[in-house]
């Protein structure tokens, strides 16, 4: 095995393979490995790292004097890579050993057989859909936010992808809070039973990968009975599916609101973060107390001390004080495009919506917290 | 009490002050909190910290319309100001409650009376030297390096501070590397015995608060029997003295070496960068192994392989294999200034030492590994 290839195509390229990594030690020792293709016909290296539940594999071009399999220790890999001279890094395996060399640096690494590493499959026989790149990740975006990270609840650790005659959405909840991003097509390829239909919960961490990747293009998404593939112009993003329900988050939503607030974005973040550090350690309570031409955003608790702040606001209904967990609002703040934030509000108890104008096809849905 | 003050002034000043917060959960319950000072006649509000080690005492000029003293827990008190808006903050205690007004902001932090605060002792009573500030903060920056972190061999854990007729200089060891940094003084002033002796280890972590700081102009420094007064432009630095014997250091220092290299710093770097990843996840060594022109940096590991890479040189003397610690080399080489670094070479375990054209006064000895 032998090729030549620029560093920071590789360097580009097994950052991304190594956000597969296992995140925890795993019984399979070879997991920790990146697994490296040297392929003469693909002119290419393909490096691929999974933890069994995701898989990345990325392509980085190269020039192959011979192809072959071996298998590398992946957090020494990227560093000793990350660490050579900039320019042409030349690589060669030796009874699985890698070689790197550049310039008067040579770094060897012991690795293992390619044929000890678990197969990706990375078709999916199910559905196919082809989006817009940056808006299925800004998507992908809005909605990772309420996905759960209680395990216990394993079916809300993910996000449900939706497509059907009716509409084309990432939808996730944690029991708190409800996001719901729509997106356009831009083509369907039926399953092999006729339907172009995908109703799957896609588990958080693949979203996680897809999002810090920034290609242009389209990403093409195919989803089968058990698992999914996502692939964009930067790599194939393999993933298995949470095999379980998605609830009915239809009915959460509410009708139209009594009560609406027209607010500045930033304003509010900024008010926020001056509130929320005096706030329960537990709940994070801010209470908003609705005027007529601005909202009093308030926090009080026994060790710390109390705050209060004010951002003018266009307030449209009966005054209410309405209680909201501010780290929710900070992360849905933060993602938020748009000067002006919506809010539609009910009863005291009653789920609160936000949306901007700029957001279009988004909506998150807050319960307030009982004080 | 009651104040105005700028913001970003207040928020310099108690950043510099809560760096003596107590690191660890301290049984004095108040130590946690920062002792304001509202002073009418100095027209500052002096904020101080302790964690009975070490103290920082910073005044900030502000508006005093009413003196008093309080007590703040630090972390919160820091953490409110910081998210204000920028400009003018109105500062009023009320029943030991601190309210901060900035526009439509309040923010009420609970306290504590001031009396319940410890005092820090602001004089020594023995000798006072001042020092060009720069010149001091460098010369603590290349000593601290070699301060020991082993709390068992607590004489190691400072540097020592030395004046006399012969040197003023501050030392550090750990048994494995040494650093003598001098520095020249700008004026001095006898302690009542009559001498302008100084021989005290002064801790590291206020070393690290006072090399933090960037002021110009001089320190100050007066040391007495148990413990210093560092005072800058910027606040003023108490510290207890670690009451034990330095080590004879001098006899550490190799005499005219055997063996010369002069080797480029950022090139010596990064093939450390390179090569350090492979070596021994304890010992850290790497191989240095002196040719006619250049050095041979390697490492070995059964775990994760081998490196190699070169560094040319200009070497005089006979050819050696020598191991230091690369971790203690490229902490170095992060301070020293200058292109090229001199490295003075006996037998395979005699000491190294280190040493640059721009850092005139600065010596650096390092103990080989045996290997």
């Amino acid at each position: 095995m032998k090729a030549t290839v620029s560093k920071e195509d590789l360097i580009a390229g097994i950052s991304r393979t190594a956000g597969a990594l296992p995140q925890r030690p795993s019984s399979m020792q070879v997991l920790q490995n990146i697994l490296l293709k040297f392929s003469e016909e693909d002119r290419a290296i393909r490096s691929t790292a999974t933890d069994l539940e995701i898989a990345v594999i990325v392509e980085t071009p190269a020039t192959v004097q011979q192809g072959g399999v071996v298998t590398v220790p992946g957090k020494k890999f990227l560093e000793s890579v990350r660490e050579l001279p900039a320019g042409e890094v030349s690589l060669s395996v030796d009874q699985k050993r890698l070689t790197l060399k550049s310039g008067r640096t040579r770094l060897t690494l012991l690795g293992a057989a390619g044929e000890e590493y678990p197969s990706i499959p990375t078709t999916t026989g199910g559905a196919e859909v082809t989006v817009d790149a940056e808006a299925f990740r800004e998507a992908a975006r809005k909605t990772v936010i309420a996905v759960s990270t209680d395990e216990a609840r394993s079916f809300l650790t993910g996000a449900a992808l939706i497509v059907n005659s009716e509409c084309t959405r990432l939808v996730a909840t944690d029991g708190h809070r409800l996001a719901i991003a729509d997106f356009g097509l831009v083509k369907s390829k039926k399953a092999k039973n006729g339907a172009v239909e995908i109703n799957a919960i896609i588990p958080r961490r693949i979203l996680a990968e897809i999002i810090s990747e920034s290609t242009q293009g389209e990403i093409s998404i195919a989803v089968g009975e058990t698992n999914a593939v996502f692939t964009t112009s930067g790599g194939t993003y393999y993933s298995r599916l949470i095999a379980e329900k998605f609830p009915d988050y239809k009915k959460i939503i509410p009708g139209a609101p009594e009560k609406k607030i027209e607010i500045d974005r930033q304003k509010l973040a900024d008010a926020l973060r001056r509130v929320s550090p005096f706030s329960n350690v537990r709940t994070h309570g801010v209470m908003f107390s609705l005027k007529s031409d601005h909202v009093i955003l308030s926090a009080e608790t026994p060790e710390f001390g109390e705050a209060q702040d004010e951002v003018e606001a266009s307030v449209s209904g009966s005054p209410i004080d309405i209680h909201f967990n501010s780290r929710y609002l900070i992360d849905l703040l933060k993602i938020l495009k748009g000067d002006k934030i919506k809010i539609g509000l009910g009863q005291k108890i009653s789920p609160a919506v936000f949306s901007t104008e700029d957001d279009k096809g988004y909506i998150y849905v807050l319960m307030p917290l009982r004080s």
